[in-house]
């Protein structure tokens, strides 16, 4: 008999993790992305303010399973799926499968306003990051060509639209940049006058932690300079301003750099999916899945990390994390390993390993259950966690060494402006 | 009394070294470069084939210059220049000067097939390295996804064209990543297959060196698996192929990629400053200079680094490396401190460096008056002198030391296909 083939879309944790499960187990694996390298998300906000290269968070996919010589590692983009007929269409081909494994990911929503992308970048690929960081150090640039101070004053707005822990971490990131590693470059402009504001709709930022929390990140933003303003909705956006509504009245911040990091969106494979087997998607695009991870009537298709619509033991929808990710990569691959044995695994569980976002050097909120640490220490707990994660896949231990200098001296390793 | 003004244009090592030595002398500088970093060429091609981060040999202009208070530095294209006039226009602005440095480099030249820059990427700027890596990477995704055999032979082969410096160490690179880091990554197809070409029309690669070295550099080239065709004209090339006329025959190397490596021609503003003031341009564009470096008639202007058709002690053309650019900088920098103080200095000599390139890891040809080092000597030697001017500008030792691992290991720290 010929030996069961599983397609896997996409090279994020939830992806990795379950070809790397798998393919130690000796299965036949296809593993399917647009890139060629996995991309470590959680620290691509310091690829978008200068402190580290695209390079130092993404792996090339084929060295970290070289050898496991049952996985094959195809770079292709899938355009659609076919469950029914156990096939896959790419770019430059059609694959069969015996199991299908979905994790293509999210992107950023613009909530309906698509124009809104083009002035507001997300940050969710290495072209987003390098996009946002051109952005960031080119309104710098124009700013001290500009001889108007009005308009000098503008373009050293930042507004940073939505208070999760990317907008928390790239607002304290922008800070350092403007009064830290700027500082004394530039002749006719201060940047460390420039403000920045970040924007959220809610009654807090960080609004997935404990009050506490939220209101010790308000607290430390604006020690670092940092305008946060809380219930305040984005009504517009153009490529010189954003208008809000506060408080009952409509406001308009001049700007010159908008950055997105409000909701996100399932990747257009969702719907597909969706279209060919009447899965039901949540309000995000997000596939509803069953216990096990499969999906209603396809026992052998699974869908898994952000794109998976996936509920927790205290029946909250888990949230698009790493962790999330990485224990259902595995998870499925253990499903897939003891259904070929004729066998069946319990319900997936997400063991909780908390929750972290860094404000600026040093500087961290974490919460693990009823714990919650802030500042140094938090700090300390989330670089050694990242460190881990970071050099586990490759031996990145020396680009660490590089961001830590930098880090610690707020010297920035990558400020190219490449665009525009 | 104002002040002189002195503005320069394009901040490569030309550049860079006069803005540092006048600034150091308090005078004004204004410094004007289309980006935002000082690149450092002489490692462009460990970028293009991804073993080093654009940001790793990218400094940011203005932390070079930050504590010299009297240079102020533009992000800005310059567009024309007129001496005449004493001022120069940029995308935003008009600037006068009293002092005029023109040192905007020079760009690939296809010999006025303007058409098959589209093909064979040139390797002037990081969006030249960055294309020419999604390039070389590409064409081994490529192999594998196809299942034609003729098809994976094509995409295997890379034909490089220009065997001078930049040729050699590309086709040593290039041979290292199939031979060495890309080994066991593929199911379908073996990189060690791969053909490489160095193509070049003279009689031996390496034509500014010694003739023994020129012939030590083919065998060693030979050893690392390339083929070196020397005596061979490029008559055509097309996305698939490269046509050439050898002892007399044409021949097609169907082919997945090639690198150009071949002529030069000044930046379009050589063109610009030749039509305001009669100047003599030479063959590839560039600008005769009087003894000094300034130009006939116009004492206030100077040509500098690649730019600058400038003669050495022995009546030959001094070549567009790194070594000249550095001290024609500085030294126009003197005379205009001299000529401040209405004196005068005597004409630029060029102190030789003497000449190097890279084979392979551990691999380097040297030359120095009458001394040549072939081989791991050689390399040292090299990579002690790259060190030094890498770490100059900034504190890049930690980037050092990451690019020294992975040279020693083979790994490659940035395989990121980003376009395509």
């Amino acid at each position: 008999m010929e030996q069961a083939r599983i397609v896997i879309i996409g090279a994020g944790f939830g992806g990795l993790y379950a070809a790397r499960e798998l393919g130690r187990s000796g299965k036949k694996v296809v593993l399917i992305d647009r890139t060629n390298y996995h991309l470590f998300q959680p620290l691509l906000y310091q690829v978008a303010t200068g402190y580290l290269a695209p390079g130092d968070i993404a792996t090339p996919i084929r060295s970290v399973l070289a050898n496991l010589k049952s996985v094959s590692v195809i770079h292709d983009e899938v355009l659609d799926l076919d469950p029914g007929k156990s096939c896959i269409t790419t770019r430059e081909c059609t694959i069969e499968f015996d199991y299908l494994l979905l994790a293509s990911g999210v992107t950023y929503s613009y909530f309906g306003n698509t124009e809104w992308s083009k002035h507001a970048p997300g940050l969710k690929t290495v072209q987003d990051a390098v996009q946002m960081r051109c952005r960031i150090l080119g309104a710098f640039e124009a700013a001290e060509r500009s001889a108007d101070e009005k308009e000098q004053e503008r373009l050293l707005t930042t507004v940073i639209i939505g208070g999760g822990p990317t907008g928390v971490e790239l607002a304290g990131a922008v800070a350092e940049l403007s009064r830290g590693t700027l500082k004394g470059e530039f002749r006719r402009i201060d940047p460390q006058k420039g403000r920045i504001f970040l924007v959220d709709s809610g009654e807090r930022i960080l609004s997935g932690f404990h009050p506490n929390t939220s209101a010790y990140a308000k607290k430390a933003l604006e020690k670092l300079g940092v305008t946060v303003l809380t219930n305040t909705m984005v009504t517009d956006l153009g490529s010189e301003e954003v208008k809000i509504m506060r408080a009952g009245s409509l406001q308009v911040i001049p700007t010159g750099t908008i950055l997105w990091a409000a909701g996100v969106q399932a990747s257009a494979l969702a719907k597909k999916l969706a279209e060919r087997t009447g899965v039901t998607l949540d309000r995000s695009g997000r596939v509803e899945v069953e216990p096990n991870l499969s999906i209603k009537g396809y026992p052998n298709v699974f869908v898994l990390g952000d794109l998976a619509s996936c509920k927790g033991a205290n029946g909250e929808l888990l949230p698009g994390v790493a962790p999330v990710a990485m224990q259902q990569g595995s998870y499925v691959a253990k499903v897939i390993v003891a259904r070929i044995r004729g066998r069946d695994l319990p319900p997936f569980r997400y063991f909780d390993k908390g929750n972290m976002a860094v404000i600026g050097r040093g500087h961290a909120v974490a919460e693990y259950g009823r714990l919650r640490i802030n500042g140094f220490s938090a700090w300390v707990a989330w670089a050694i966690i990242h460190i881990y994660f970071l050099i586990e896949f490759e031996n990145k231990l020396i680009v660490f060494i590089h961001w830590a200098w930098n880090y610690m001296t707020n010297g920035r390793g990558s400020r190219l402006i490449t665009k525009g």
